[in-house]
Protein backbone atom coordinates (compact mmCIF):
# COMPACT_ATOMS: atom_id res chain seq x y z
CA UNK A 1 0.00 0.00 0.00
CA UNK A 2 1.43 3.69 -0.42
CA UNK A 3 1.47 5.82 1.44
CA UNK A 4 -0.54 8.51 0.77
CA UNK A 5 -3.76 6.88 -0.15
CA UNK A 6 -7.45 7.84 -0.95
CA UNK A 7 -10.47 6.33 0.75
CA UNK A 8 -13.69 6.53 -2.14
CA UNK A 9 -16.79 5.82 -1.33
CA UNK A 10 -18.53 5.23 -4.43
CA UNK A 11 -20.45 2.71 -6.70
CA UNK A 12 -17.94 0.17 -6.63
CA UNK A 13 -14.86 -1.61 -5.38
CA UNK A 14 -13.49 -4.27 -3.59
CA UNK A 15 -15.39 -3.42 -0.05
CA UNK A 16 -18.58 -3.61 0.05
CA UNK A 17 -20.63 -1.01 2.89
CA UNK A 18 -22.79 -2.93 5.02
CA UNK A 19 -23.86 -0.14 7.50
CA UNK A 20 -22.50 3.39 7.92
CA UNK A 21 -23.43 5.10 10.81
CA UNK A 22 -22.53 8.66 11.98
CA UNK A 23 -21.66 8.37 15.58
CA UNK A 24 -20.62 12.01 16.53
CA UNK A 25 -21.95 14.54 14.56
CA UNK A 26 -22.62 15.34 11.06
CA UNK A 27 -22.45 11.73 8.61
CA UNK A 28 -21.43 11.19 4.70
CA UNK A 29 -23.51 10.59 2.23
CA UNK A 30 -24.14 6.83 2.11
CA UNK A 31 -22.19 4.90 -0.60
CA UNK A 32 -22.66 1.18 -1.57
CA UNK A 33 -18.49 0.77 -2.00
CA UNK A 34 -15.04 1.83 -0.83
CA UNK A 35 -12.18 1.66 -2.78
CA UNK A 36 -8.39 2.56 -1.54
CA UNK A 37 -5.97 4.01 -3.26
CA UNK A 38 -2.67 5.50 -4.21
CA UNK A 39 -3.74 9.29 -3.49
CA UNK A 40 -3.93 11.65 -6.70
CA UNK A 41 -3.74 15.17 -6.77
CA UNK A 42 -6.32 15.32 -9.39
CA UNK A 43 -10.22 15.69 -8.55
CA UNK A 44 -11.25 12.10 -8.41
CA UNK A 45 -13.79 11.49 -11.06
CA UNK A 46 -15.35 8.64 -9.22
CA UNK A 47 -17.20 8.23 -5.82
CA UNK A 48 -19.44 10.17 -4.33
CA UNK A 49 -16.50 11.39 -1.83
CA UNK A 50 -12.72 10.86 -1.21
CA UNK A 51 -11.12 10.76 2.30
CA UNK A 52 -7.09 11.65 1.97
CA UNK A 53 -4.96 9.90 4.70
CA UNK A 54 -1.16 9.16 5.09
CA UNK A 55 0.67 6.52 7.10
CA UNK A 56 3.20 8.80 9.08
CA UNK A 57 5.67 7.78 12.35
CA UNK A 58 4.38 6.92 15.59
CA UNK A 59 2.85 10.04 17.65
CA UNK A 60 2.64 8.89 20.47
CA UNK A 61 4.16 5.01 20.84
CA UNK A 62 6.93 4.55 22.98
CA UNK A 63 9.91 2.34 22.33
CA UNK A 64 8.35 -0.57 24.71
CA UNK A 65 5.06 -0.42 23.45
CA UNK A 66 6.32 -0.51 19.88
CA UNK A 67 8.13 -3.64 20.41
CA UNK A 68 5.38 -5.21 22.11
CA UNK A 69 3.12 -4.51 19.49
CA UNK A 70 4.79 -5.92 16.66
CA UNK A 71 5.45 -8.78 18.60
CA UNK A 72 1.71 -9.38 18.57
CA UNK A 73 -0.01 -7.43 15.81
CA UNK A 74 -0.97 -8.82 12.58
CA UNK A 75 -0.72 -7.47 8.96
CA UNK A 76 -3.56 -6.29 6.75
CA UNK A 77 -4.61 -8.93 3.76
CA UNK A 78 -5.73 -11.87 5.93
CA UNK A 79 -7.58 -14.33 3.66
CA UNK A 80 -9.86 -15.14 6.99
CA UNK A 81 -10.52 -11.52 8.06
CA UNK A 82 -13.01 -10.72 5.32
CA UNK A 83 -14.87 -7.66 8.09
CA UNK A 84 -13.41 -4.38 7.83
CA UNK A 85 -14.45 -1.32 9.39
CA UNK A 86 -13.77 2.55 8.58
CA UNK A 87 -13.38 4.64 11.78
CA UNK A 88 -12.86 8.24 10.57
CA UNK A 89 -12.72 10.90 13.50
CA UNK A 90 -11.82 14.55 13.74
CA UNK A 91 -10.67 15.95 17.68
CA UNK A 92 -11.59 19.44 18.66
CA UNK A 93 -9.40 22.39 18.72
CA UNK A 94 -8.81 22.05 22.27
CA UNK A 95 -6.90 18.74 21.90
CA UNK A 96 -4.79 20.29 18.71
CA UNK A 97 -3.75 23.11 21.50
CA UNK A 98 -2.33 20.62 24.16
CA UNK A 99 1.03 20.21 24.09
CA UNK A 100 3.01 16.78 23.31
CA UNK A 101 3.09 15.45 26.91
CA UNK A 102 -0.73 16.37 27.61
CA UNK A 103 -1.63 14.62 24.76
CA UNK A 104 0.18 11.56 25.71
CA UNK A 105 -1.12 11.55 29.24
CA UNK A 106 -4.75 11.44 27.95
CA UNK A 107 -3.99 9.14 25.27
CA UNK A 108 -2.30 6.50 27.22
CA UNK A 109 -2.17 7.00 31.06
CA UNK A 110 -5.70 8.58 31.07
CA UNK A 111 -6.99 6.47 28.39
CA UNK A 112 -5.03 3.39 27.69
CA UNK A 113 -5.19 3.44 24.04
CA UNK A 114 -2.46 1.26 23.33
CA UNK A 115 -2.80 -0.91 26.37
CA UNK A 116 -6.64 -1.43 25.37
CA UNK A 117 -5.78 -2.16 21.92
CA UNK A 118 -3.36 -4.96 22.79
CA UNK A 119 -6.08 -6.40 24.34
CA UNK A 120 -7.41 -7.28 20.69
CA UNK A 121 -4.93 -8.38 19.13
CA UNK A 122 -3.50 -10.34 17.14
CA UNK A 123 -7.46 -10.62 16.10
CA UNK A 124 -8.17 -7.47 15.18
CA UNK A 125 -6.03 -5.95 12.41
CA UNK A 126 -5.84 -1.85 12.12
CA UNK A 127 -3.47 0.63 10.44
CA UNK A 128 -4.16 4.87 10.85
CA UNK A 129 -3.76 7.03 8.42
CA UNK A 130 -3.34 10.68 9.36
CA UNK A 131 -5.43 13.34 7.52
CA UNK A 132 -5.41 16.48 9.55
CA UNK A 133 -2.41 18.24 7.78
CA UNK A 134 -4.24 17.53 4.44
CA UNK A 135 -6.92 20.21 5.82
CA UNK A 136 -9.40 17.11 5.50
CA UNK A 137 -12.71 16.50 7.42
CA UNK A 138 -11.36 13.99 9.29
CA UNK A 139 -8.35 13.99 11.10
CA UNK A 140 -7.46 10.56 11.45
CA UNK A 141 -9.01 7.17 9.81
CA UNK A 142 -8.57 3.65 11.45
CA UNK A 143 -8.78 0.93 9.38
CA UNK A 144 -9.28 -2.34 10.78
CA UNK A 145 -9.77 -6.11 9.88
CA UNK A 146 -11.57 -9.10 11.12
CA UNK A 147 -12.58 -12.05 10.70
CA UNK A 148 -16.68 -12.78 11.41
CA UNK A 149 -15.70 -14.81 14.62
CA UNK A 150 -14.04 -11.85 16.29
CA UNK A 151 -17.23 -9.62 15.71
CA UNK A 152 -18.31 -9.30 19.14
CA UNK A 153 -14.60 -8.68 19.88
CA UNK A 154 -14.69 -5.68 17.50
CA UNK A 155 -17.57 -4.56 19.26
CA UNK A 156 -15.95 -4.53 22.53
CA UNK A 157 -12.56 -3.05 21.32
CA UNK A 158 -14.74 0.26 20.06
CA UNK A 159 -16.98 0.62 22.95
CA UNK A 160 -14.20 0.22 25.18
CA UNK A 161 -12.24 3.67 23.64
CA UNK A 162 -15.66 5.59 22.87
CA UNK A 163 -15.81 5.71 27.10
CA UNK A 164 -12.57 6.85 27.41
CA UNK A 165 -11.09 10.04 28.06
CA UNK A 166 -10.02 10.57 25.31
CA UNK A 167 -12.96 10.55 23.37
CA UNK A 168 -14.43 13.53 24.86
CA UNK A 169 -12.00 15.36 22.71
CA UNK A 170 -13.67 13.30 19.73
CA UNK A 171 -16.31 16.28 18.11
CA UNK A 172 -16.86 14.05 14.85
CA UNK A 173 -16.72 10.00 14.06
CA UNK A 174 -18.35 8.40 11.28
CA UNK A 175 -18.34 4.34 11.37
CA UNK A 176 -18.40 2.80 8.45
CA UNK A 177 -18.72 -1.10 8.51
CA UNK A 178 -17.67 -3.24 5.38
CA UNK A 179 -17.25 -6.99 3.73
CA UNK A 180 -15.02 -8.00 1.23
CA UNK A 181 -16.56 -8.56 -2.09
CA UNK B 1 -0.67 32.75 6.99
CA UNK B 2 -2.84 30.14 5.83
CA UNK B 3 -1.88 26.44 7.53
CA UNK B 4 -0.79 24.68 4.12
CA UNK B 5 1.53 27.29 2.11
CA UNK B 6 4.03 26.61 -0.95
CA UNK B 7 7.70 28.05 -0.96
CA UNK B 8 8.11 29.09 -4.00
CA UNK B 9 11.71 29.72 -5.92
CA UNK B 10 11.52 31.57 -8.73
CA UNK B 11 12.58 35.31 -10.33
CA UNK B 12 10.05 37.45 -8.15
CA UNK B 13 8.24 37.78 -5.35
CA UNK B 14 9.06 39.68 -1.33
CA UNK B 15 11.98 37.98 -0.42
CA UNK B 16 15.53 38.02 -2.47
CA UNK B 17 17.84 35.33 -2.48
CA UNK B 18 21.35 36.69 -1.15
CA UNK B 19 22.75 33.13 -0.73
CA UNK B 20 21.66 29.43 -1.50
CA UNK B 21 23.90 26.93 0.02
CA UNK B 22 23.99 23.14 0.30
CA UNK B 23 24.90 22.08 3.63
CA UNK B 24 24.70 18.53 3.31
CA UNK B 25 23.25 16.41 0.30
CA UNK B 26 21.98 17.85 -3.30
CA UNK B 27 20.99 21.57 -3.33
CA UNK B 28 18.07 23.00 -5.39
CA UNK B 29 18.41 25.02 -8.56
CA UNK B 30 19.39 29.14 -7.30
CA UNK B 31 16.62 31.05 -7.81
CA UNK B 32 16.79 35.17 -6.95
CA UNK B 33 13.53 35.44 -4.93
CA UNK B 34 11.42 33.10 -2.70
CA UNK B 35 7.49 34.18 -2.73
CA UNK B 36 5.17 31.96 0.43
CA UNK B 37 1.89 31.47 -1.12
CA UNK B 38 -1.64 29.71 0.09
CA UNK B 39 -0.90 26.17 -1.13
CA UNK B 40 -2.79 25.32 -4.52
CA UNK B 41 -3.00 21.35 -5.42
CA UNK B 42 -2.36 22.89 -8.99
CA UNK B 43 0.92 22.49 -10.41
CA UNK B 44 2.62 25.67 -10.52
CA UNK B 45 2.75 28.25 -13.07
CA UNK B 46 5.59 30.02 -11.64
CA UNK B 47 9.20 29.33 -10.09
CA UNK B 48 11.81 27.18 -10.27
CA UNK B 49 11.01 25.01 -7.70
CA UNK B 50 8.23 24.59 -4.99
CA UNK B 51 8.03 23.06 -1.49
CA UNK B 52 5.35 22.62 0.21
CA UNK B 53 4.72 22.81 4.53
CA UNK B 54 1.92 22.74 7.04
CA UNK B 55 1.96 24.74 10.33
CA UNK B 56 0.70 21.54 12.45
CA UNK B 57 0.30 20.71 16.00
CA UNK B 58 3.57 20.65 18.55
CA UNK B 59 5.36 17.39 18.03
CA UNK B 60 7.75 17.37 20.88
CA UNK B 61 7.06 20.20 23.18
CA UNK B 62 5.66 19.72 26.39
CA UNK B 63 3.28 22.08 27.94
CA UNK B 64 5.86 24.15 30.23
CA UNK B 65 8.32 24.44 27.41
CA UNK B 66 5.51 25.60 25.64
CA UNK B 67 4.33 28.22 28.22
CA UNK B 68 8.12 29.53 28.42
CA UNK B 69 8.43 29.51 24.40
CA UNK B 70 4.90 31.69 24.45
CA UNK B 71 6.17 34.13 26.78
CA UNK B 72 9.28 35.67 25.14
CA UNK B 73 8.80 34.20 21.73
CA UNK B 74 8.37 36.67 18.82
CA UNK B 75 5.94 37.00 16.09
CA UNK B 76 6.74 37.03 11.90
CA UNK B 77 6.09 40.38 10.11
CA UNK B 78 8.42 42.62 12.65
CA UNK B 79 9.40 45.75 10.37
CA UNK B 80 13.17 45.81 11.60
CA UNK B 81 13.47 42.00 10.78
CA UNK B 82 14.08 42.20 7.02
CA UNK B 83 16.55 39.49 7.11
CA UNK B 84 15.33 36.37 6.63
CA UNK B 85 16.83 32.34 6.28
CA UNK B 86 14.69 29.25 5.03
CA UNK B 87 16.52 26.08 5.98
CA UNK B 88 14.83 23.37 4.61
CA UNK B 89 15.48 19.69 6.21
CA UNK B 90 15.53 15.81 5.56
CA UNK B 91 16.17 13.24 8.08
CA UNK B 92 17.09 9.86 7.78
CA UNK B 93 14.51 7.31 7.55
CA UNK B 94 16.45 5.60 11.36
CA UNK B 95 14.88 8.55 12.28
CA UNK B 96 11.74 7.91 11.13
CA UNK B 97 11.66 4.29 12.55
CA UNK B 98 12.25 5.68 15.84
CA UNK B 99 9.60 5.70 18.17
CA UNK B 100 8.40 8.86 19.57
CA UNK B 101 9.86 8.59 23.15
CA UNK B 102 13.44 7.85 21.48
CA UNK B 103 12.98 10.80 18.76
CA UNK B 104 12.12 13.17 21.98
CA UNK B 105 14.89 11.93 24.02
CA UNK B 106 17.43 12.62 21.03
CA UNK B 107 15.69 16.41 20.49
CA UNK B 108 15.51 17.60 23.76
CA UNK B 109 17.34 15.57 26.54
CA UNK B 110 20.27 14.90 23.91
CA UNK B 111 20.48 17.87 22.16
CA UNK B 112 18.69 20.64 23.81
CA UNK B 113 16.93 22.10 20.93
CA UNK B 114 14.12 23.56 22.84
CA UNK B 115 16.60 24.95 25.06
CA UNK B 116 19.04 26.15 22.98
CA UNK B 117 16.35 28.20 20.80
CA UNK B 118 15.07 29.80 23.81
CA UNK B 119 18.55 31.69 24.05
CA UNK B 120 18.29 33.17 20.70
CA UNK B 121 14.28 35.21 21.73
CA UNK B 122 13.17 36.85 21.14
CA UNK B 123 16.17 38.19 18.59
CA UNK B 124 15.11 35.18 16.13
CA UNK B 125 11.73 34.70 14.83
CA UNK B 126 10.71 31.38 13.39
CA UNK B 127 8.32 28.99 12.01
CA UNK B 128 7.88 25.23 11.28
CA UNK B 129 6.27 23.82 8.25
CA UNK B 130 5.84 20.51 8.13
CA UNK B 131 6.26 18.51 4.53
CA UNK B 132 7.07 15.08 4.83
CA UNK B 133 3.39 13.46 4.89
CA UNK B 134 2.99 15.73 1.31
CA UNK B 135 5.47 13.43 0.56
CA UNK B 136 8.04 16.31 -0.34
CA UNK B 137 12.18 16.17 -0.45
CA UNK B 138 12.12 17.76 2.73
CA UNK B 139 10.70 16.92 5.84
CA UNK B 140 10.42 19.92 7.59
CA UNK B 141 11.49 23.91 6.43
CA UNK B 142 12.30 26.30 9.35
CA UNK B 143 11.86 30.09 8.44
CA UNK B 144 13.36 32.29 10.75
CA UNK B 145 13.04 36.59 10.48
CA UNK B 146 15.72 38.59 12.47
CA UNK B 147 17.19 42.30 12.31
CA UNK B 148 20.43 42.92 11.05
CA UNK B 149 22.11 43.86 14.62
CA UNK B 150 21.19 40.34 15.19
CA UNK B 151 22.85 38.45 11.79
CA UNK B 152 26.01 36.95 14.35
CA UNK B 153 23.22 35.53 16.84
CA UNK B 154 21.59 33.78 14.51
CA UNK B 155 24.97 32.19 12.92
CA UNK B 156 25.74 30.92 16.43
CA UNK B 157 22.05 29.21 16.75
CA UNK B 158 22.49 27.35 12.95
CA UNK B 159 25.93 26.17 14.42
CA UNK B 160 25.05 25.32 17.50
CA UNK B 161 22.44 23.01 16.51
CA UNK B 162 24.28 21.57 13.51
CA UNK B 163 26.26 20.19 16.21
CA UNK B 164 23.92 18.21 17.83
CA UNK B 165 23.36 14.52 18.22
CA UNK B 166 20.10 15.28 16.37
CA UNK B 167 22.03 16.25 13.30
CA UNK B 168 23.49 13.27 12.85
CA UNK B 169 20.02 12.30 11.33
CA UNK B 170 19.94 15.15 9.55
CA UNK B 171 20.64 13.98 5.76
CA UNK B 172 19.58 17.11 3.38
CA UNK B 173 19.76 20.09 4.62
CA UNK B 174 19.66 23.48 2.48
CA UNK B 175 20.58 27.04 3.67
CA UNK B 176 18.72 30.28 1.88
CA UNK B 177 19.54 33.88 3.10
CA UNK B 178 17.29 36.29 2.07
CA UNK B 179 16.15 39.77 2.61
CA UNK B 180 12.86 41.72 2.52
CA UNK B 181 12.82 44.18 -0.53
Amino acid sequence: MERIVDFIGGESGPWAVRKLTPIIGESLPKVDFISIIPSSSDNPKEGLWRIRGVRSNLRYTEKSEESTLLSVQADLGRPEARLAALIPIRKSETWWKLAQDERREIFEADSGHIKRGLKYLPAIARRLFHCRDFEEQFDFMTWFEYSSKDSDLFEELVAELRETQEWKYVERELDIRLIKI
